[in-house]
């Protein structure tokens, strides 16, 4: 690193606020960009019958802002460079690369360019989410942690393989496909994975048992090793459960326990063993994170308190070698030194206090005490106090609306309502919605009228400032306040709900205003969690998991936008909707189980947002061999290795990894409060 | 507890080997007649459409078996008593358990003999799996533990509920209805809740898009509030995943977003959540049972050195006061107590060493020290010499056998043999099986020739004692000698597999032959897992893991044995075959996705054998709605109380609880061989 005073003010600048946001804004409108991109996707519905033609924007227009955002993004990355010093940078890896990315992704918008954006593979788009990760310390620093599993992981995937390719010959040997199927082995090989019901054609109610389920059982599922291999995957995934067994299962219910003991390895043993194994490389993940921000904050007050000292001693000769820094030199810096404002006065307060203390320097230790104020989460906020009435009838109703009793009894008012939508909604579901004079919508405005009361009181007894001091009531202003406007509005529009106008005809209006308050009802439900003490916890330990969650929410995008980029790649226009070959009226016109008969055509790699969609299809994992037979029948049976390197890495690393997470987070959320627990029981005991 | 002569005598029987394992076998005996009372499994099949009459044995036998049992249980649980003293008894609340599900099952086996077998509900059985725990120890502290937990989860499954009841009121919102589908009712009540499929009939690609898929998705899935609330229970667990979303998907892809939401929050936050609140209780749980195993072992050597002591100071007066305990006495001592002979033999050398070292009493700790021998796990074995022949090219052979490469020579041969089934199979499917002179047979004709040498050679070259010495050369062996036996009854019955005799006609048994003979080459493969570093830590993990989830499993079959029961006695013969009203010839006769286009007629409680495959497949998650929706169908809406409770139960507690428990497995062990590796590493550096 260079230290010279030009590198340094770059590097404060470098390192800036604004700049800093506006780095962030142009990696996300980079990879926005997706979105618009041809084949964008600006339609309503990604379903290949109805969304018609998409909206294509002109050549240029995304190639455009991409290459101001890659320019900008070269100019960061030659900033750095010069910061660090050309002869350091080719021991930063990340630099290397992201040098390496932007001059490929820069030669790559050429081409496209070039070919006035006709070419079809556009392979810069793939590595974008580089940048994203590049530019975030935490997230650089949890790839890091993943790739530290890898070996391990990679050890339990080889033993999975083992355990599968086992089974796989187990099962070819348990249920062997007939010699004198050849006629029907088109049949067979046609609906080859999809194993949901499609047995149901090849087998009919027999009387002969001896052989022929088990027959079935290698007709249809273990057919070849590939066949048997892809369906004991699946099966490992739970996704064709109960149907791979039951040919052979209903020809004799021990063949049941080759499955289970199949599923109980695979699934119950593997699958977990993944998550000890990632679980294991997390463990104290938070907590060292936190240590070494902890350390990194102390190293760099003692330096500053070092610098400081030097410079004291040279301007006042007359003070002794201990003295230390002066006070008044210390709140000089704080003036120029950018920090919140709040973590600023609590600082120069505690300065204040240690000078009318006759205290004129600071000690080592006690510097480093008077900036650990910066880490010190939650400022005491000062409560404002209620300005009590001198009228004492009305200064008891003010005692009244500011006891808890009072919260608790809107709560259950708002609790009363929500179950009155509830009794509403189950008995008379078509009326309450269409007509504005329904049951609901007068129920529905005397507990708005009510909502409405309860908070002026609230703001009139107690005072804005008092009313603002809790979070929940800003939440609670803010929703009585909407539906009070809503509400006016539907007034305005439809009359009062005991009035008898005529009923009204636009029915849309009508309809989405009634769903929109009954819904902003329901939200306003949540007020409810923070009184109830377990709920509170557990809803805590949700929140706080979004927060330490950012690397993670980094690394699900990073994973899905290069997938879903590889995806539209392939796949894109591989499916065409075909009308079905109905021969027969009213009869069903594709095999079930299919992609057709399911009609999944919204499910498809035509555009980016549906790609996304897909994709968390196959992670969550359920009727993931729809998808695998249906691009297996459109393309070729190698796409399987598309869907199947997607699982092992969302379910297998990411899934795990999340799961990981919330474990740690939990657990180092447990222990430090019942370390607390600990700690004031403990002073209890001491005071007693 | 009494401590009294006979009484100490009594506890020492009772505690005794023989009356342990016969206690066991009662109980195993018990439980396993569910397997033979009406309705008895002893059916080849459980499909209802080819089962035909079961087993069904004279009234009395099974009844008789029973009593015996229940009277054995209660003499045990008298003899307890007795030991208890009848004054602590009230204070034991299993024991107290344990004589009201005695007197009441009892009770029950009066009534079924009255009877005389005819009633239906029998509620003894469902109360049995009490003796299964009630007599582990293990188990009962797990239940404690699970108990222990049962708070936390409930509050997590509060917040869920929550969860779910606000998403299904939302859901209602945003797709409702229509109005005017009083026409299509029925239809689509019919197919509430499969979510399979059944879209197909009441939607046809239409061009009209505007309003038309929300109002399919209203009617389909959330068409009343407890449709809506079932429907999206089960998108709780991913089972009817993409299908549930498809009608609104295909409207407007932003519809997308609430069912991600909803899966995102309920299905990873949630169900990860309890898996947190599970472990949260179970860290530390091996860790600290062995801990307190060995505490009571220290607390126990102490008294019995304190008892010694005092009774050396009576006979001997004159021994100081210091003297502790003489070894003479130890010895004598040593002869009467139950130890494994090898623990035995150990201390004893201990002594004798003492002894020859001048030493003739024991003081606390020596006596401690010495008997702490009990915990070490592995004694070492006495590894047997090669015996060299003294011919030196025999002893260059014998040198050569002896050496590892030797071994993974052998390996390679076995993953070769395999590779050439697998290739076989892929290949030559139908002939391998059923021709005695197939490539297939030939080869592993070959290969058994190969295998049946290198063995013997083995055992000539080491001497059986350094052969027996290695576990995997007995594994070797048996499966070598099972190989050689089978292959020469083959070629007794075929001839040689080169040889021209003719094709045989008994396809049956020889097909038997050759499968066996290639899933034991198969399993023969298994040799190379200890060879293979990474894979033997996780295979060793694996097989610990079986070892300390005994109560784990108790547990499962407990809870497995009463659903299963509880199962029968509702759903008992509840689904019955209906032949397909195939009005049109060829076409589907069911609605796809339903129980009988899936043909699931194997799955049903029509005896335990089914019913816990059914139980299985319902905690497997995948493809439970069918379950769900065919039982209400067949019986009413209520069963999905029980399908729910069970899913509760299986899903969210004990698997969880298996995830939780190999967690902490892996984590112990991996935390003591990195402390085994760093001792090592001190010690290295130690000796430099």
């Amino acid at each position: 690193h260079k230290i010279d005073k030009d590198a340094l003010r770059l590097y404060r600048i470098y390192h800036s606020k604004p700049i800093e946001v506006f780095r962030t804004i142009v990696i996300c409108v980079l990879h926005l960009l997706a979105f618009f991109e041809f084949p964008s996707s600006l339609t309503w519905t990604s379903d290949i019958r109805y969304r018609g033609d998409r909206i294509t924007l002109p050549c240029g227009v995304t190639e455009g802002i991409e290459l101001v955002c890659l320019l900008l993004l070269t100019v960061d990355v030659c900033i750095k460079i010069h910061l660090v010093g050309k002869v350091e940078v080719l021991k930063k890896k990340w630099l290397v690369a992201a040098l390496v990315v932007l001059t490929f992704s820069l030669i790559d918008w050429m081409v496209t360019i070039g070919m006035s954006c006709t070419e079809t593979k556009r392979i810069r788009r793939i590595v974008r989410p580089f940048f994203l990760i590049a530019n975030s310390n935490l997230m650089k620093k949890t790839v890091k942690c993943v790739q530290r599993t890898l070996p391990e992981v990679a050890s339990v995937l080889l033993l999975l393989a083992l355990h599968l390719y086992v089974f796989t010959l187990l099962g070819m040997l348990l249920f062997p496909t007939p010699r004198d199927t050849d006629s029907t082995t088109n049949n067979s090989v046609e609906v080859f994975l999809t194993g949901n019901g499609s047995n149901s054609s090849t087998m009919s109610p027999i009387s002969n048992t001896t052989e022929v389920p088990v027959v079935q059982e290698g007709n249809i599922y273990f057919r070849t090793i590939s066949n048997a291999f892809m369906n004991l995957l699946v099966l490992l995934t739970t996704a064709n459960n109960p149907d791979v067994m039951m040919p052979a299962y209903q020809h004799n219910r021990f063949y049941a326990l080759y499955f289970i003991t199949f599923l109980l390895i695979g699934n119950y043993c593997f699958m977990n063993m993944f998550l000890a194994v990632i679980y294991n490389q997390f463990r104290g993940y938070f907590k060292t994170s936190m240590q070494a921000s902890l350390l990194r904050r102390r190293v760099g007050v003692r330096a500053a308190y070092e610098v400081l000292k030097d410079r004291d001693l040279y301007t006042q000769v007359a003070s002794s070698p201990e003295s230390g820094v002066a006070i008044e030199t210390v709140k000089l810096v704080l003036d120029d030194v950018t920090l919140p404002k709040k973590v600023k006065m609590a600082i120069s307060q505690d300065l204040s206090a240690r000078q009318t203390n006759q205290v004129d320097s600071l000690q080592n230790l006690q510097f480093q005490e008077c900036f650990d104020l910066i880490v010190k989460e939650s400022f005491t906020r000062h409560k404002p106090e209620v300005r009590w009435l001198s009228n004492p009838i009305l200064r008891q109703i003010q005692r009244v609306i500011a006891h808890r009793g009072y919260n608790y009894f809107g709560n259950v008012v708002a609790l009363f309502n929500v179950v009155m939508i509830s009794v509403e909604l189950a008995t008379q579901y078509d009326k309450s919605l269409n007509s504005s004079k329904s049951a609901l919508n007068i129920v529905n405005f005397a507990f708005i009228l009510y909502y409405l009361f309860e908070q002026t009181l609230k703001i009139a007894a107690l005072g804005w400032k008092r009313y603002v001091y809790e979070r929940w009531n800003i939440f609670d202003g803010i929703t009585t306040v909407f539906l009070v406007i809503l509400e006016i509005f539907s007034i305005a529009k439809y009359g009062l709900p005991l009035s008898k106008a005529g009923e009204v005809h636009d029915q849309l209006t009508l309809w989405n205003a009634v769903r929109i308050i009954n819904i902003l009802i329901m939200v306003r439900l949540f007020r409810i969690i923070p009184h109830i003490k377990a709920m509170s916890i557990v809803a805590n330990t949700l929140v706080d998991l979004i927060k330490n969650l950012k690397a993670f929410g980094g690394i699900l995008v990073v994973i899905y936008y290069s997938f879903a980029i590889l995806g539209i790649e392939i796949f894109h226009d591989v499916i065409n909707f075909t009308e079905p070959n109905s021969t027969v009226a009213g009869s069903l016109a594709y095999d079930c189980g299919t992609y057709q008969q399911l009609e999944y055509w919204a499910n498809n790699f035509d555009d980016f947002a549906a790609a996304i969609v897909v994709l968390w299809d196959v992670m969550v994992v359920n009727n993931w061999s729809i998808f695998l037979a249906a691009y297996a029948k459109a393309l070729s049976q190698w796409s399987y290795i598309y869907f199947i390197v997607w699982w092992l890495v969302s379910v297998i690393i990411v899934l795990q990894l999340f799961t990981a997470l919330i474990i740690e987070n939990f657990i180092m959320k447990w222990d430090r409060s019942s370390r607390q627990q600990q700690e004031e029981r403990n002073e209890d005991l001491g005071n007693n």
